[in-house]
């Protein structure tokens, strides 16, 4: 939507439950679950993953598994049986991954994309590993932006609510002021990111879910979670797969 | 809910569609709505208002005006036809007021009541107009706290949030360390707080509201509406009334 000077809107959703109200069929909606989906997909791209199949189901895992997949996976931090590994991004940066297709399942990430992927949206995944490359794609696509934070159990979320907030920033920032808002949650993210920035692990530090990670042992993957711009891969949702926009093959 | 201190949780629930995620039976909750409706009830009992009767039905305004009861209401900041006055808060300081019964629509105020008046819940009506009085009575409990933001539209609202951040920070300050919080909500809006308290008139400029409420020449209740501790009045729920609870007859 351009306001009265003909800027792009951007928007945060802070939860699933929220998305009607931030619904729309024109934007770049940048989907975020930075504790850990989304890192990992963008770690998988990093490494030259050719594409990932989000699917929420256990037995369309085991499916993709009997056609020869490899199948990535988990609930609540455990790998699932018939996966090969679970959903830690350093798991995607095994450097036989490299040309690949592989199966994830992701119950939050496969529900998000099937909320938004619809009209002319550009479906894009984020992270802080690809924050900048987020930022300059989205500008590229001359659309409204919203950012979709996948929350814990559809709670809002203090990471994920920061990455949105840091984009914000870079996109509100735009050299040419494309953009604005006048949404009270992506101020909001932008002020708490403000906040953060100069330390986000310490700040981190108070969120519930960092505290989750580290009593279920799965808290080794949170400094490089936070780690920004370690890759310049744009992850993007084509039909079924998602596959990487900064890729030839794309 | 203790955690294993012994102390009582502190959540804040961003938006009535996450309500279903914070609801318990065992609770104080303190429902607000800054612009304006909590701010007004508050404003009532500071000014002797004997109680106030919260519908969400314009019929039901209209048969409350049938029985002799004073009726105040409004749709998108006009007065109901059938209402004595709006929602103003200035509207319920006028002396002819003082020991009656209101009937007052508020659509989202009776939804949040309804949804949230169960089990062995204490609802409370919050505004920064009495927010010192409502940490002072929520502490008298020994309950969990919930804060319910009515929001705007369903959406996040900032004005909102910066009163839920400040009651948070009155209750962790608690002088016997009663409460805690492991809500990132309630982090968030604290935070919020933080950045806001210095002046909150000023930085609350930027949220979306506020400028909604200027464009329609509203406004007029802002400064008002973020004056902290003008009344020690307590509003709270009884059966289908709203008494204060600091009166003698609550």
């Amino acid at each position: 939507m351009y306001n009265e000077s003909g800027k792009y809107s951007v928007e945060v959703c802070f939860s699933p439950l929220s998305w009607p109200l931030y619904d729309r069929s024109d934007a770049v909606v940048v989907i975020t679950d930075i504790f850990r989906a989304s890192t990992a997909i963008c770690a998988a791209f990093h490494n030259g993953v050719k594409s990932i199949i989000p699917v929420a189901e256990i037995r369309e895992s085991e499916e993709y598994k009997a056609m020869g997949y490899i199948v990535a996976g988990e609930r609540d931090g455990k790998k699932l049986e018939c996966a090969h590994f679970g959903n830690s991004p350093f798991n995607f940066l095994e450097p036989h991954l490299k040309g690949q297709t592989i199966c994830m399942n992701t119950t939050n990430g496969t529900q998000a994309i099937k909320a938004v992927a619809h009209g002319n949206n550009e479906v894009v995944i984020g992270a802080f590993i690809n924050i900048s490359a987020v930022a300059r794609y989205a500008m590229t696509q001359k659309k409204p932006v919203v950012i979709f934070c996948g929350g814990w159990k559809n709670r809002f979320s203090m990471e994920d609510t920061l990455f949105a907030g840091a984009l914000v920033e870079q996109l509100l920032a735009a050299g040419r002021g494309e953009y604005y808002t006048s949404c009270d949650s992506a101020i909001a993210s932008a002020d708490l990111w403000l906040l953060a920035k100069g330390n986000p692990l310490e700040y981190i530090e108070k969120a519930a879910h960092r505290h989750r990670l580290r009593r279920m042992g799965l808290d080794d993957i949170i400094e490089f979670s936070l780690t920004q711009d370690f890759t310049t891969v744009v992850p993007v949702l084509r039909g079924t797969e998602i596959v990487d926009a900064t890729s030839a093959g794309a």
